[in-house]
């Protein structure tokens, strides 16, 4: 980017603080806690600005200077920068006159939120020489490693619980990526990846490299703040799994008012969660200091992660903002799918449904102020999990292409009666 | 827009010349030709310029001085402003050293590049009064009507050949629209939408209102050009179903070239079809004044119009311009889909599978220049043509979570001995 220079960068302990400069790890080896990129931002205070950023691409790069993106990298993909919608008919709806779908189903390339930190874990990944990517995935992440890598001449490698939606298993074939499904939930999966990152010396996203991918879900923040006229939420809404995207979409408006960029506001955060796989949103429901792990039973395979890494920090976050947690049922996904299809023409998957129907009952119980400015975060598409529909809809009979069966049959679809029945009754 | 005043427009018969002002219609009275819109470009010349569009949002509606939009139209939905994509390595396999994807695969709202001529169709839609649009459509369009109709609080009633894909027919009822499966092919489906647009007085966006409609097209051509640095291409490869697009990319090409916005330049066009349905490259490799109507019988459902209505126009521009019209088989188009996500991590349908076979083709040939710069338009998203790739990938089975489970599957994956064996060989 011409505007500006990068804010420097290291790797940080969060909890005792010691430093590790750039490297591909996220444990603290003295403490054992995860390691997080801290910045120095003063440096770029008043050089990044909103004319500098709006400068820049129409995708997450124009939000360079504040993410660890390696010296001399040149942004290959134009990932994010996706829209914005204000959503009055589901707002009519809810009773809500003033929110928003931040709408990653189009994020390009593999239509999820995980392209953002794909992007730029892969940009580190080279960094560090890695010829090899992977990452453990309850499959966003999976089509999202195997499309860039592709791109980037990089092999990969990806390891998923072996029960994952068809689509998004194809969805990783297609690119020429190595898929192995794993006899397990996620957790198990994710174990044996940090095993794998160790022998064969993989860049996987979210192991070794995952202080730097999760840097990438920020720009979902920095595109909300920009797209509401640089300025905050009140309320944002935000599907978990891991819990880190809900995290970094706070530490991205922290770090707008600390540059100025925006006005200081209080947002509050709310998190979303399919109650067959609800750890966070059980711990802030009960004020539990760390949250118990669980087994999942959801429908909602993309937020299917039983003991979060950043399950802790999530539940911290939204009790400190006066948010709350709030976690639906699988009947109730499908409903939030079909309502946010049918108010506003977008097709979201089971992450979207979650989201859309927590909102709901966030409305209901409320937990949110009717004209307060909100924005629901929609993270993946609804081509990908299209199985959770199957027997929804009557696809109906064939008709031939006239006009007189055309009308009969829009009768039927319609629930009238047939036209010559219809002359009796008005007779 | 702020910026500049919108080109005036009528709707002229491209025959004989007949103006009609602004109406719901598309045929000429008189002479049976279709109708198009015209513009007067010298009213805006001067004041639509490169800094003006710049300045308008990231959709196709920075361009809207050069649309037919009603007076006081309010854009809506950010459609369009897709990703241009170098397309590195798949230029490699072809042997090309400037080739660019234009990736609609990711279009908002409904990953097709029919989004933006349904965007425009239903800004007019609403400024004739109707209350319910239509379509006739090979899957795609349907997708983006329903969706379009529903954010717009508009009724939808929409027809398709009775055989489409799963997931087309899902992600068009998902929205809420009525959906009416005939039992016959497209040009059938097409036949019974205008008798039904004149019976119930609605406006169908590729009937009545085809005019406008196809004018949405022109958003890809404008963009092509802006995202090259505002210069043209030698090639453009569009895939073609009723042949609108190809000639909509050349129109808008030459409105910049008009308006002094890009120089003028001698651009190749190149007209894509699968074998079997090619109508307009049976046309023009066989020096037709016009097509041969076809049966369609391909896996490339989206681009099944056997009687393309814009098919003369398409092969009279594809030879004038030294341009080619050149086909696949189906087996040629799923591996033009795994190509193009192997190559540029772009999964696209069947349509986009077609193209880029036929790109790698035109090159094989030598009838596209390995230096020029040439540009392939991928119009749609490979999620919604699943069923044509079922039983290419092997899913593998399902592995425990240890990692000598993993070591040895891996082998077995990369076509290696197993570890003891290999050990015995290495002895
Ligand atoms: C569609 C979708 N939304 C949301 C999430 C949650 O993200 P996080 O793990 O950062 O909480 C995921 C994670 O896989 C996802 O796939
Ligand atoms: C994905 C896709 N590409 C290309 C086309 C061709 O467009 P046209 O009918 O304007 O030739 C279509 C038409 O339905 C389509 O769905
Ligand atoms: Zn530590
Ligand atoms: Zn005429």
């Amino acid at each position: 980017m011409s505007s500006g220079a990068c804010a420097p960068y290291d790797l940080k302990c969060k909890e005792c603080g010691k430093s590790y400069g750039k490297q591909p790890l996220s444990i603290c080896d003295e403490c054992f806690s995860p390691l997080e990129v801290f910045y120095d931002l003063d440096a770029v205070k008043g050089s990044v600005t909103r004319e500098s950023i709006a400068a820049g691409p129409a995708s997450i790069w124009r939000y360079r200077a504040l993410l660890p993106i390696p010296e001399g990298f040149q942004p290959d993909l134009p990932v994010g920068f996706t829209p914005l919608v204000k959503a009055k008919n589901l707002g009519k709806r809810l009773g809500a006159s003033d929110i928003y779908v931040k709408n990653d189903a189009v994020c390009f390339p593999t239509l999820s939120f995980k392209d953002r930190v794909v992007a730029v874990a892969l940009a580190n990944a080279r960094y560090f020489g890695f010829d090899t990517v992977g990452a453990s995935s309850t499959g966003n992440l999976a089509n999202s490693v195997a499309a860039q890598a592709a791109r980037l001449g990089l092999k990969s490698c990806i390891l998923i619980p072996a029960d994952l939606e068809p689509a998004k298993i194809l969805n990783t074939l297609i690119y020429g990526a190595r898929l192995v499904r794993i006899d397990g939930n996620y957790d198990h999966v994710n174990r044996l990846c940090s095993l794998i990152a160790d022998q064969y010396n993989w860049g996987f996203v979210n192991v070794n490299l995952r202080p730097y991918y999760a840097e990438g879900s920020k720009t979902m923040g920095y595109e909300i703040a920009e797209q509401l006229g640089w300025r905050l939420p009140d309320n944002v809404v935000v599907p978990m799994a891991g819990g880190s995207l809900i995290r970094k979409i706070k530490k991205a408006f922290d770090e707008l008012v600390y540059l100025g960029i925006v006005e200081a506001k209080h947002v509050k955060f709310f998190g979303a969660q399919a109650t067959g796989c609800s750890p966070i949103t059980h711990a802030v429901k009960n004020n539990l200091d760390r949250h118990e792990p669980q087994k999942p039973n959801t429908i909602a395979r993309s937020l299917a992660i039983g003991n979060p890494a950043d399950g802790p920090y999530a539940a911290r976050l939204i009790r400190e903002t006066g948010g709350w947690g709030e976690d639906v049922s699988d009947v109730e996904v499908v409903s939030g799918i079909q309502e946010l299809a049918e108010t506003e023409g977008i097709f979201t998957e089971t992450a979207g449904g979650v989201t859309t129907a927590v909102t709901a009952k966030l409305f209901a119980q409320g937990r949110i102020g009717k004209d307060e400015t909100t924005v629901v975060c929609i993270t993946g598409n609804g081509l990908k999990t299209t199985d959770v529909l199957q027997g929804k809809y009557d696809v109906g009979r064939a008709v031939k292409p006239r006009l007189a069966e055309f009308d009969a049959y829009l009768r039927e679809l319609d629930g009238l009666p047939a036209a010559e029945e219809a002359e009796l009754v008005a007779q």
